[in-house]
């Protein structure tokens, strides 16, 4: 009897090894981690008729299976676990049953946390954001530019096209970007884009868990974030939660029914995001904007769907346990499922309370902007918990301070105006503001190629309350003319390839625009590091009069006065106006040029310039 | 000894007597009301040395003076009198006693107030209100055009003159403002406005309690308004708070030194209203925008003054209840002391709880307007009592919704935006929408004398949510070609004087376009009427596409569909993506044509109209 038994276990064994070895079973979340705060994972396996399964056991303390859900389709299969406090971390068997058989079974991990990391801390107002766009920064290994795999490969020549930049071009750039003095680095998505054209941009993802291979690999984006955080640099990953690429798996075989907004079909958004907080809006216009697609070619995820609502949040609770991450983006905000923005944003705090999270709302209207921030009191009691939103409001107005003519409602009054809707938000210190982004034109450009313009610029962005964003190549005044096009926008960096004869990063080969240009923000960038004012210090601003603006960032015992003077001469400013804010101070320090002025009865501001004073006791 | 008394008593009397003959005491109010929600009266007393007074008694049951409190100018004296349940209706006399002696007394009449008076119905949502610029509309009474005891006299060849228009001109003019289906009338300011020159405008008031008699006496405002009720037609007075006239004897002697903002000298408002809710403005914009001046001839009011803001209350309270008026528009509403606004509004919504009163705060932020309406959660806890404002930011959009070219961000979605910000407002329907009014050109002249348009205009404004506001002359294309000089804007009606040979009132001489548009309005007011669904329905709109832009106003069982078709061509619109409110319905009848319309699956929705359906089950 013994003998048999052995036997038929052997057997067994044998013939569940040989299953085993051709298993063509994915799991994602590929691993996991011990010690989260939330007890629940949600595995997504896949994998042919793994639906049909009847039974699912681990191998381990501390894991329980608590619910198994076939998709729609036979090949996707949910398997609910809880996590209790004795699951030690290791890898773990999951087997997979039916009928009593054991049919596949997968080995699957369970990590140690990596200290500190529920507590660890989000970028703050005492960042600046090096936005980059990877493709177009730095090729740091000309290896990966083409892959059999995938159909796309590298057209440096088309605007379009992917160029060649990857990970390992951030990396060999860390030093620069940390002696620019910037102390975030964001890059558009660098997850796979398997699509036939028009991939460098990252926004069709085609693998949720996979850096895409001809940007790098999921280790070196770990490296990136390890060498950047070396540098005092965090890392902030663009997440991308309102829809996929078309080349995704999913198209081919929707784990339910219901996966892809419009079954899976193009129906366009409206774009018309109104609607959402519109109380008069019609029903249609509000699933059209919500469940729409931005293009034929990003299907429109369905976050009503609960089994993609946990595979979103898992994913994103993922990369940032698995890369160290100090904040996300998140692109194309509002187009998500409203209730599950709450979820989401929800469950990412809840693991990492200090963390950061800055949502997209392209919007010019500061009420639109205010509705996602954490701690608003919004009308209908939606509630957000992204702690950050871009203020596109700010930018516009900011640009169209500087570029319009000084008048009664024109000119800096737009940029005072603007700021003075910050009762509307919950916390406008933790807004970003930035003078461009991927999306839009150089600001160089915006602003007609005029160097004063973009100097104001730059103090406006570096020394507005919230935290600051700068587009990659905007210290070496780059730029956009005659075109909006995106790819255009989006030019490589001069030095990020090795045949590149001019350089931004040696400086070789740069006009003494260029140069000059840099140094400025680099000052910049490098005494705003050090301003308690400018991290956490309050804002007074007083109303702009004939194209005078200034303002305070102030705390009880240091304070910044920034001066602005949009004017084609130099102004004398009677100082008496600004009593409330000056007393007690008896000269003022100027960051660029280290001169010292006496807080006198006036002020001379030059020309169509931003002038940065320390106030001294 | 009682001989004696009596004769003592006797020559009192006489002494009194003939003090009292050549007394040159003003009281205000003028005369109060018993019954009134608040017990509390304070009379303004002024006349040489009054000040020094040092007890006042008053001969009546069930009045109490509280306290005495004399001006920082001997002429001005404040008694505060407590008025119990004991009081009856009457004449009373008031003594003023000084070291033991009358010296003086005046006689002061308590009245009965009218039934109903306290739960009159403000002006709502079936309204619709005629503005009316009274020097410019009608001059019934010649003989009040020129007067001795006024600087200013006629001038109608002078676009800034008095032209003579009066409310005898108004009263004789009630049928046709009945007739075309005004529902309120609110009159520019008929205060006495005592001014050297540029005084037809009615806002430098120099008597807050006396009809100027170039436009006639208190008592015949009071038959205006009788005159008018009688018609099923209301009366708003146009109410200034924020300042008065440079002429106002308070100038040559102000009752305290704090009475007149910036120590009664002219500084001029920053009109930067921003700065009110700006949680980074510097109190120095604060003080400015509050307490500086429109202009050197409108002197600035003290309303955090508690004896200004007394006055100011009380003289609202007055004219409510003198003339039975049926709601207030507050000119320049923000100006005004912040916390007087909110007990003003308090005050007038507590003695009239069913009233209304519209403020004016001209901006284009809905965020800043919707500060000031009753029931909105301000984030600095700030209450307001008015329940209705203007809106301005819808006048802007309508206007360019009409006015610029149709394409993704511009034309009808303008409107369709503004509209969309509803969820800032405690209650859209409350608002007034407006077309133009006498600060701003004319609505045809904004829309560069485009019939089309401005036929769209009038049904927007007719059919949108909220109450509506028609100006004078508006009916028959009132315009101000190449000017936007507020004389000419607010042109004389003509028909109004009796050397007129065109008239607006009769027809005569009227071009072809201006019956047409007057006979067009007329239907519209007059269907405005009768729908309920204006009156109270909600309202559901569909996001503008290709110009189209479609709206519904609806009860459970009456619904009213408006189509704007901003297209130079005919446009066939497809119907099925208005299910959701034309379910149930299998017809709908065209207000103008009385067409019946079968909902089959598209609408003939001709080039640059705005049509009117009632839908029928």
């Amino acid at each position: 009897m013994t003998r048999l038994y052995v036997s038929v276990f052997l057997l067994l064994l044998i013939l569940s090894s040989t299953a085993m070895a051709d298993s063509a079973l994915t799991v994602e979340p590929p691993n996991w981690w011990t010690g989260m705060q939330s007890s629940q994972l949600q595995l997504m396996v896949h994998g042919k008729n793994i639906g049909l399964v009847d039974r699912v056991t681990v191998v381990a303390e501390g894991v329980n299976v608590t619910r198994l859900t076939p998709g729609d389709s036979h090949n996707h299969l949910f398997v609910d676990l809880t996590l209790t406090s004795a699951i030690k971390s290791g890898t773990k068997r999951i087997q997979f049953w039916r009928e009593g058989q054991l049919i596949d079974k997968i080995e699957y991990d369970f990590k140690d946390r990596n200290p500190g990391s529920s507590s660890r801390q989000g970028f703050t107002q005492a960042d600046v954001i090096y936005l980059i766009t990877p493709d177009r920064f730095a090729n740091g290994n000309e290896s990966n530019d083409e892959l059999p795999a995938y159909a796309e490969g590298v057209n440096r020549s088309a605007p379009g096209g992917r160029h060649g930049g990857d990970i390992a071009g951030v990396i060999d750039h860390l030093d620069y970007i940390a002696e620019m003095g910037f102390t975030q680095i964001w890059l558009n998505p660098v997850l796979e884009n398997a699509q036939p054209e028009y991939s460098y941009h990252g926004y069709s993802i085609t693998d949720f868990y996979t850096i895409d291979p001809r940007m790098g690999t999921n280790a070196e984006y770990l490296t990136l974030s390890r060498r950047a955080q070396a540098r005092g640099v965090g890392l902030i990953m663009d997440v991308v939660l309102n829809h996929a690429g078309s080349g995704h798996r999913w198209m081919d075989d929707k784990p339910f029914a219901d996966w892809i907004n419009f079954s899976g079909k193009f129906s366009p958004t409206s774009h018309r995001r109104e609607s959402l907080r519109d109380p008069h809006a019609a029903d249609v216009d509000k699933k059209q904007f919500s469940d729409g697609w931005f293009v034929p070619t990003m299907p429109d995820l369905n976050q009503r769907n609960p089994y993609m609502a946990n595979y979103l949040i898992q994913n994103t609770l993922w990369w940032i346990e698995f890369a160290g991450l100090s904040g996300l983006r998140v692109d194309t905000y509002s187009y998500s499922d409203t209730q599950f923005l709450s979820d989401w944003s929800a469950r990412v705090m809840q693991e990492y309370p200090n963390f950061n999270i800055v949502g997209e709302e392209w919007s010019e209207n500061p009420a639109v902007v205010a509705y996602w921030q954490k701690g608003v009191e919004n009308f209908d009691g939606y509630l957000s918990y992204a702690p950050s939103m871009f203020d596109f409001p700010w930018q516009v107005a900011m640009r169209d301070a500087l570029s319009k003519p000084e008048a009664w409602g024109s000119g800096m009054v737009e940029l005072y105006e603007a700021i003075s809707n910050d009762f509307l938000y919950a916390d406008p210190f933790s807004l970003v503001v930035f003078p461009d982004n991927h999306d839009m034109s150089r600001i160089y450009t915006q602003l007609n190629e005029n160097i004063s313009l973009w100097r104001m610029a730059m103090v406006l962005t570096l020394t507005s309350r919230g935290i600051a964003q700068i587009y990659y190549g905007t210290e070496i005044l780059m730029s956009n003319p005659g075109t909006d096009d995106h790819g255009v926008i989006r030019t490589d960096f001069p030095g990020g390839w090795p045949s590149d004869t001019v350089s931004g990063f040696s400086g070789k080969g740069l006009t003494q625009a260029q140069r000059e240009a840099q140094r400025f923000l680099q000052k910049l960038l490098h005494w705003r590091q050090s301003s308690a004012a400018i991290h956490n210090g309050s804002l007074t601003h007083f109303a702009p009069q004939d194209g005078i603006y200034i303002y305070f960032r102030h705390l009880e015992n240091e304070s910044v006065m920034v001066v602005i003077n949009h004017n084609e001469v130099e102004r004398a400013v009677d100082l008496s106006r600004f009593t409330e804010r000056l007393q007690g101070f008896n000269s003022a320090e100027n960051i660029f040029t280290d001169e010292i002025l006496i807080l006198d009865t006036s002020l001379a501001a030059p020309a169509m310039s931003a002038s940065v004073y320390e106030l001294v006791r």
